[in-house]
């Protein structure tokens, strides 16, 4: 646990990354199975130095975990209710662990600041599933994609951050197209769509969602793509820089 | 500066409001002159103790600077950058106050901790300016509504945080339709409509407006209003709750 001992965190903020995955016209969402008896399911989550930006920090932890760089990741909210605090969470998993774990932790001043209340700062991201190669970190038993409708029960007000992300990510894809994270240089109106699809879960009429992608005015149209059939090819497009 | 002394705040967060104001068409954003020597000015800020939701801290501050209970206040942006820190500030201050100020403040250790790096929580409200009466705090010359466009110098990161605030203004109300602190019970579209052509500086045809603003389905419609002339008399609103 030698990272709780990290004396030069700022004390009672943390940051909750909620990684969302795309793959196969599934939608998913990176959880961790803390390395403790129990089941105990977490975001992935981390603190913030002294001397290190906010987003600084959350990009150093989408980092470690997923080992992407350069990703882009969105602040979407605060989490600050007064009853948010560790102690309880940190009770039932040393109750858990009564063999496994140090009982002394309870009471030992190097590790009671982990167990003051803290005020979580939530960021998300959404990524290609097939890019990345989720790490765990030394808290983890395991770290793995779960479906966003299948997901277990998360410690402490995780579930409810991760409602929340999946909240700020749809509102945020309708109005700022953040999906580019997930397409390659140069793609279909198709490709865009079967994202859209996903994450709303319905289907769109061809025509109509294409003239809602293009009024966003984010795409440039490019030469169109070889198929064979050249009447039938669709045009490719590219984010507009 | 007794605010200063309150061990019970959570040491290296704070909240800043932006307050903008509505009246006669005009835009505007309620700015305090600090009670110094030298033109310091800022936006309402304040911090969070350590039994208080950060939402009932930002709602207190607003309380305590406008008399106003149960407005619709949005966080929007967490300002977290590591150089953030109240330190130059403060020299700044005591400099320009070397006579009338406490010197010694700057190696108190009982005000060392307001001279940290803190991460501040923004939040905004938009208010009916005919309905308040700012009330400077102990810290504030005076406190008063400025257009956004001719605002003085701000403190600090504060000219960021109100342009951050403004652009989160436009998004949401295009989006949510948050104007509903400045609306009486009910109201007709024109009302609306001259809110939103304030806001966004710019005009909307009146028949585009209202199917716009309809088609955010937030709005009942009522009985017409009585004017005199009945053909003409336009319909009144009520938001859906």
């Amino acid at each position: 646990m030698d990272f709780l001992k990290d004396s030069n965190y700022i004390n009672q903020i943390s940051i909750e990354c909620v990684i969302f995955g795309y793959e196969e016209q599934t939608l998913k969402v990176l959880i961790s199975k803390l390395n403790f008896s129990g089941d105990f399911y977490a975001l992935q989550g981390g603190f913030i130095t002294q001397d290190e930006d906010i987003d600084v920090a959350a990009k150093r932890i989408l980092l470690e975990r997923t080992g992407l760089n350069d990703i882009y990741l969105n602040q979407f909210e605060v989490f600050g209710k007064a009853n948010r605090k560790r102690k309880e969470f940190i009770d039932k998993l040393i109750e858990a662990n009564s063999a496994a774990y140090d009982k002394n932790i309870k009471n030992s001043d190097k590790y009671l600041w982990f167990t003051n209340r803290f005020i979580s700062i939530g960021y998300y991201a959404l990524v290609d599933i097939q890019k990345i190669h989720p790490k765990k970190s030394e808290i983890d038993a395991s770290i793995e994609w779960h479906n966003v409708h299948s997901i277990p029960d998360l410690i402490m007000d995780h579930d409810e951050i991760f409602k929340h992300a999946l909240h700020h990510l749809k509102e945020d894809i309708d109005k700022k197209f953040n999906a580019f994270n997930l397409l390659p240089e140069t793609f279909t109106i198709k490709e865009v769509q079967d994202i859209y699809e996903t994450i709303f879960e319905r289907e769109y009429v061809r025509t109509n969602f294409q003239k809602k992608i293009l009024e966003m005015n984010v795409l440039e149209r490019l030469e169109k793509k070889f198929t064979g059939a050249k009447n039938k090819a669709p045009y490719l497009y590219k984010i507009k820089i």
